[in-house]
């Protein structure tokens, strides 16, 4: 059953205050987010209309008491539908002062001269405000200091919630529904352009609330890359067309591929993907509490061995379509119960031809469980 | 006629050689560009794969010679079959230098100390890499000085080649289609979830590419705001249900809307819509080359007299859904030709009740033209 859109404000009161203790632990007096994903992590604000790059957002999560978000006008309404109740708004965008002084004053009430204000700055983030306004704003706080969050929020949102699971569940099984329908909307004659448009429209009627993300590629035995935008170009015999999506249920990503052999597979393509899958598998079983990225790396490499140019096996996903640890040999994140993530293990095979397969999973108390329905080590044949 | 995918090498030349007349100008020895618009502009590196907020990607544009593309190897493939041939990668994510030292030696290389590099920090910018990356990369630069770009790169992508007005006119053409067939996917009774999901189907079974932008309301009467997700209430007579897309054809976007009457509308909603149009229109005539945004701002408050929170009454547009100025009282942009915008008046009906009209416009060498097909005075409405 689909869970309830949302989540009960108790959720987020619960992450405000596991935020709260470690920015005690680290004498963060308040925290500054500018982005989607961390404003909404605290709030429940969520709207497409990130898509413009015009205005900016920003949430000051002070060390004690709630969230005060400093927003856009426009965004008052709909913040206002969250729990957050002190909601500050200026007009923008205004050439003056785009929210710097307002978001300055803020900052400077809930942070004393001296106190450290800490904004995420490690790898994977951005400041979502332009250098202009952060210049201005660093000299609007004086002694105030600011610097990192001291991986907080990482730290927070890489344990996702029995609730939050739920929501990247229903992702999955959207997913596994769309490809299980991919034999009726590619064949031989297809464009890849046309497979990508009715692929997503096919993600859509499975319900998903919208599809971000959507690579692929489908060439002789292979392909070349994981990232190129479709061509025209027709599906002809011997292509492997894969297709992965990153679509959103509720604001949660799944983040899946699947590979298709149009006629028959060779003998490389078939022995490819079924290395793809025990590798997934060995992976898979690796993945238990305690256990670190760097073992799931090695457990499929050991398999696929060399992988690809991607770099990575796989990493986490939740509110953005890749998040988190990197399965690579040089992070040790520890896995831990309610960590979301994808085994992505690639195999090359030729000088320019590449497979790569990957599956949602999430670690239980014990075990990993399966959050998209792993495929059988047979690639999938469209005749 | 659906003009070719892509550009010839010959207009990714002309862009960068306006560009080096400007950094001239300016005494700007290198641009570094981190943003997916910024460093399509002048490659063609067209992905979807900037979903991900992983791996940073770097452009460096020199003053003379052509663009250095600094970027991690999972996008070698595709900046490959650009026109870029000066490709530098490292396989990130790297958690010891996470691209940073390359980019480091290759700004080092194209700016002699003492240079300007210009990074794009105005309104509407943002720095594409970690916070704590940038402050490595400007320890490493030494006394070269990392300043903004003066508004080369806005000053640049403000005006639209004829080959980038054709393709916004696709995606114009597009939604345009697809407003066309709402009768037949929303009707009294429909969850208003279900009727953006079909629409979303709707613009993909038109020809969309993909479609980053949807958002919309319905509400009895005009609607309390427009970036709201929607909810599963059904529509229900009387509501007014509104559409905005931003749909993308080969990486360029329209952003327009539609207001349906659900039922008969009452004469209030009727007198608002007839208001909006009127006040679309006096800005079209006022929209030609040497006007100025406030110019257009003022012809359209004239009409729907105080507007809403939205602050704007529109904005440029092209490959982001909003970019390039805004029309506003303090924006005084001049308009010339090949500049893309949108007119958006919106019109308070009660204390919180709105409406919000928009259309997509060209500025042509004397007037403007419409890339949507404008609306009637009267709404349309569903029975």
């Amino acid at each position: 059953m689909t869970p309830a859109r949302g989540f009960p404000d108790s959720e987020y009161k619960e992450r405000v205050k596991r935020a709260q203790a470690a920015m005690q632990d680290q004498d963060i007096a308040a925290l500054l987010l500018t982005t989607e994903a961390d404003v909404r992590y605290f709030t429940g604000f969520l709207t497409r209309f990130w898509e413009s790059p015009t205005r900016p957002w920003f949430l000051v999560v002070p060390v004690t008491g709630n969230p005060i978000a400093v927003i856009p006008s426009i965004g008052a309404v709909l913040m206002g539908k969250t729990w957050i109740t002190d909601i500050r708004c200026w007009q923008a965008p205004n050439y003056e002062d785009d929210g710097v002084s307002l978001l300055g004053d803020t900052l400077a009430e809930v942070a004393a001269k001296g106190a450290r204000i800490g904004v995420p700055s490690g790898l994977e983030t951005h400041l979502g405000m332009p250098l202009e306004s952060w210049h201005r704003l660093n000299s609007q706080l004086e002694s105030r200091n600011i610097l990192g969050d001291g991986g907080v929020l990482a730290g927070l949102r890489a344990i996702k919630s029995p609730a939050e699971i739920a929501k990247i569940k229903v992702s999955c099984g959207i997913a596994d529904r769309a490809f299980a329908r991919v034999p009726d909307i590619a064949n031989a004659g297809s464009p890849l352009s046309a497979v990508f448009r009715r692929f997503q429209i096919t993600c859509l009627d499975e319900g998903a609330d919208w599809v971000p993300y959507l690579a692929g590629a489908a060439e002789q035995g292979g392909y070349r890359d994981v990232i190129s935008p479709a061509t025209d170009t027709p599906l002809i015999p011997g292509d492997v067309l894969m297709l992965d999506t990153g679509l959103v249920h509720d604001g949660y990503f799944c983040d899946f591929d699947r590979n298709f052999s149009i006629g028959p597979p060779s003998q490389a393509v078939q022995m490819a993907h079924a290395k793809l899958i025990t590798a997934t598998h060995a992976a898979f079983e690796v993945a238990k509490p305690g256990a670190t990225a760097a073992n799931l790396f090695h457990a499929m490499d050991r398999i696929v061995g060399g992988g690809s140019e991607a770099g990575r096996l796989g990493h986490g996903l939740g509110m953005q379509l890749t998040e988190g640890f990197s399965i690579i040999p040089d992070d040790h994140t520890v896995l831990r119960p309610g960590m979301v993530l994808t085994l992505e293990p690639g195999v090359v095979l030729g000088p320019d031809r590449i497979m790569v397969h990957e599956e949602n999973i999430v670690i239980g108390d014990k075990n990993a469980a399966w959050l998209s329905t792993p495929t059988s080590q047979d690639i999938l044949v469209i005749d």
